[in-house]
């Protein structure tokens, strides 16, 4: 089989009405990607030379989604055309006509067919070779109201004889299974000759791109079709039922493939990766986690039920326990080795945790750098920080990081104990080994070994009467 | 076809013994409400002059639940008697015939089968036309065990000759599918004459409703099925496990009906209405929400992940992000455009939050009103306090509100920066774009402008040393 | 049918190399246990003499496990026999040989093999009847690959003449639906004959108990089978996708066994029990939470969404509001009658909440007794202290129970409040009656009836300027 230069072309002008939404349509979202992302990362996964986008319902939107791209497709070259206005599949392809060399293949996708995988186009390049019209189709238990592949015979390399629409099918006809999935591979030159001898002198006024088999089979080319049992593969995202069931197929097959490396998830139904999650070995999650962004998992981490964890590397041994809400954004988040956060911990971007840090319930970490061993297990804020090691923060102590205009950052050296309810304001250094006291706000540095307290003298007034509640509130 | 008043005839007199509860049975929840309001509901969605609830077991705590009514079916005119003892259907039904006039349809649905649609029984109420005996049916996979509908012959259309017990069926009766739902539609005079014909000479003793099919064929008056294929439109509500399915049911139709509307849902399986959602176009809604009472998402509204939303208004653009708690109960709770709450918030009834305010992690809001812009982002308590714009109040601090007696208000006036892990005394007032410092205690009134302290006085002791853990502890 | 002694053998050394993991495939977790101790709870359930545990790979882990062992296998004989190399599964059973006396029925089991219900196996015990080769059976829609039961007729009761291996099956075997299940119950010293009898001459080079079967026909004993139509009870776990798989299976049952009892469960699909959960009447439970160790739930007892709740016991009518996290670990939670717990809240080892207790919002309790009526409503921490009735525990309050080495107790009296942003350096005891007034730290006990304040002084200082944002930054 020739190498031929591959061109991918993606219909995505459509306007998805039923979508009801002002997004257009290939840019709905599944699995944290636009559906689009999903199609330019099989195109840059089978080697395209180029991806050539029709776009036109919110044309601008998505050109400028797609020049924002990230991913395996980040180095695709794309180029964009317009479909205005919109007269069928065939018009469509026309538009691309222009930038498609006549050396190349030409594979044509939907923007909004977001779970194709890229060996079964791989399979479906293979039956073009260069030289026929290859067909993507499926065999589907119940074909009605389909356009049904018509074949030579009855082998399953028979050659396609025509697409022929449901409404027009003879009672044999009905019969078959198989059906186009709006995925072809062509012969750029063929394409771009039968492409002209389109009219659209039917019904709807549109010029249909599955004509073209009828021409092939005028001019004696060959049509072939790879047949797949998937429907998943070939489904589009027309509302927001169709999307939603595509996300759980997506999810299950992203739980099947974690599971098979050998990750245990307590319930493959409930998890939600949108993004890269990596596993090392003896991973554990528990039920109803979500995952975004980048996140990498070390052996035998544990992460319980009910967390959100984005943009994060949690190193070998770490446990994160329920309701932990963990978002490095651009950042990241780190999580060392052997610690322990949560429950109803929050980490945010620059949070950085070094080996058996603990941080605990209530705790929020901000752009923060904690040593081995530091502690803040309770009620507290540690924001624009440096916290050395062994360090013991207090219940409900806080770093007064923002003075309103702008943020200072705190230090707190190694062996530090800070009490409850204290306020460091920053910038301020506690040197090694100090303490402050509980209730203490902190507005000077405090030398290394020493006990710093800020707080008012105890006083009490004996047979206090406390308030009474009023009458008549 | 003629007009005909309606009078609806609720069967809720029975113990439910499988529930294993002291709650009457058809008090139980499905979508938040009790199973005879969803009975109500669709009562007053047919018109009906009114409804004649038949109590028994627990009749007080029904009749009383009935009263405190809300929702579709607060204005329908209602009526109780009582069936003491329960013998069967056909007494159940005479219970209630004094308070059925004549010249009426008598609909008699039962109060445990909550998912009935109200576009059903018109089509029933339209095959009785005030002259025939109309019977509601399903069409079964596996009727084995209910009673079968014998027609005079196989059209869709023709009548009814009998109901015929599963034990009593011949080869060819058990071979019928159509089975009768226990919901019937039959002219009130008619219904009158044929309950009076009843006895209970049979092996349980009772009096069944369904013999007045023999008595109409007696009579001459046509029987007539309207023949349904959905089975959760009248399963009946027996045991927990019953309850279960069709609590997933309901919620399933509501998902299909919001994505059909727009509303993106990450899992359909995994959303909980219990009340009324109302949502504006390109509205997201994460895994694992539960929305309660009345609800409104305005345009653009995201919901992450894990959410208990209830008796809210949030308003256009609103971000709520995952753990966020919210209920307004009475009072309510507003979020304004583009307000970010979350994660870890809690908003509690009377919490009126401006356009782009800022409710972060561990903050609770009750009872207060935050004017545009204002934040409260870290480890907060914000109660009867009024915040102006911009205020920004710090991390850890506390509107001490409750004396232990009577609760007092506070208010923050615009562009105030409160420090951290202070408590504001109510009641008090900070005057505008006044500073309070971390720390500080605030008893009195702030004037505008002023930066306010009230702390004690940083001192140091060198060389302290700390407590040595105790041997033998 | 005569009474023998019952020996179980279980084989548990395989490497489960498909699990992808360093811990033995036994020792992998379902509902909470590992497997094996799923297989030695049911051996416990059949009054077994002992059990017998075949180990081989990670034997050491395994035996450890073992003997840490809890729950219904607490009091069962167990002993340990190693395979070392593995040849197979008569090889296997070999190796206990030794220990097994002659006088006993010997029952094999799979340490992968979770689910098998005590009845199933008294069942096939029955079957075997001390002089019997009884084969559990499984019958499978889809055989293929699995070995067949060929039977001597048709009847249920017709004798086993042979498993023969789907490879090596005629077109008629083939259509037999009937396959081994891997269990088998055989009299001890009719198995000690026939393993004695075993050979390798096969493929693979092992020795399989599977060919007893022949032995038994050809010493005419009766070969008899016990079929049963459900495959969980017989699925091993050799994956993580299995294994997943199986603790649905596991959740679904358990699940339905709480509804049976009376429970509502919101979405019976997102439960998860790990461990012992009783439940008294109408006690409720709102989706996905989990349940580990051991938890009661006493009558009337509502469980919000999105809990997690371990050793605890909660009394009849408290209310655990969503997001509540509760572990007890060793010393147990009590939560009190009418208790209000959450959300956001978490109650540690030692949390003791009388009746009517409130804890709210971001409220942390460890090892400490709240008597009657007693409310920490909102952010707090409260560890090592002892509340007296009807306390008020202010917002942001902390007891500062450690000093940094030692923990120390508080020990706040009937009737105290305590005002907000509080901390309570520990030793320190609150009168009865007292009150501390908020932003307080109290380092000395108080006097009964006394007011205390611990604070510094307000100041203001006019017309001062915040600082400004720096440029540039």
């Amino acid at each position: 089989m020739a190498i031929h230069p591959l061109d991918v072309v993606i219909m995505a002008a459509g306007k998805g009405t039923r979508m009801k939404s002002s997004l257009p349509k290939v840019l709905h979202r599944l699995g944290g990607r636009a559906l689009l992302a999903h199609v330019l990362d099989c195109a840059a996964q089978l080697s395209a030379r180029q991806a050539v986008v029709i776009s036109g319902h919110g044309a601008m939107e998505v050109e400028a989604a797609c020049s924002r791209r990230t991913g395996a497709s980040a180095d695709l070259s794309l180029k964009f055309v317009r479909q205005e206005p919109q007269l069928g599949t065939g018009h469509a392809v026309q538009q691309a006509l222009p930038v498609l060399p006549d050396d190349g293949i030409t594979l044509v996708l939907s923007g909004d067919v977001p779970l194709t995988q890229a060996a079964t186009l791989q399979a479906l390049l293979a039956e073009c070779d260069g030289q026929r019209l290859a067909l993507l189709t499926l065999s589907m238990a119940d074909p009605t109201g389909y356009g049904r592949i018509v074949r030579a015979g009855t082998q399953a390399s028979a050659q396609v004889r025509a697409i022929v629409e449901h409404k027009d099918a003879s009672e044999a006809e009905r019969a078959i299974h198989e059906i186009y999935s709006g995925i072809m591979a062509v012969p750029t030159r063929l394409l771009r000759r039968w492409l002209a001898r389109l009219d659209n002198d039917n019904v709807q006024n549109e010029y249909y791109l599955t004509d073209i088999v009828k021409f092939a089979v005028e001019d004696g080319v060959a049509v072939v079709a790879h047949q797949i049992t998937d429907a998943a593969q070939v489904a589009g995202v027309n509302s927001p039922v169709q999307l939603a069931e595509l996300e759980r197929v997506y999810q299950q097959r992203l739980a099947t493939t974690l599971m098979e490396q050998g990750v245990r998830l307590a319930d493959p139904a409930r998890l939600d990766v949108r993004g890269q999650l990596t596993c090392g070995q003896d991973v554990e999650i528990d039920v109803n986690c979500v995952f975004e962004g980048r996140v990498s998992l070390g052996q035998g981490v544990r992460i319980g039920a009910n967390c959100v964890i984005a943009n994060a590397t949690i190193a070998a041994g770490a446990v994160i326990h329920p309701f932990t809400h963990i978002d490095g954004e651009k950042l990241g988040v780190q999580v060392g080795e052997g610690a322990m956060v949560g429950p109803f911990a929050r980490l945010r971007p620059g949070a950085n945790l070094g080996a058996e840090v603990h941080i605990g319930n209530f705790v929020e970490v901000k752009n923060s750098t904690l040593a081995r061993g530091a502690k803040a297990n309770h009620l507290a804020y540690l924001g624009d920080a440096t916290v050395g090691e062994r360090v013991n923060y207090g219940a409900g102590s806080i770093t007064a990081n923002y003075d309103g205009a702008n943020k200072h950052r705190t230090v707190i050296e190694a062996d530090v104990h800070i009490g409850s309810n204290c306020v460091l304001v920053a910038p301020v250094t506690i040197g090694a080994g100090g303490t402050v006291g509980g209730g203490s706000t902190i507005t000077r540095d405090v030398p290394a070994g020493a006990l710093s307290v800020g707080r008012g003298r105890q006083v009490s007034i004996a047979n206090w009467a406390r308030p009474v509640k009023k009458s008549g509130v």
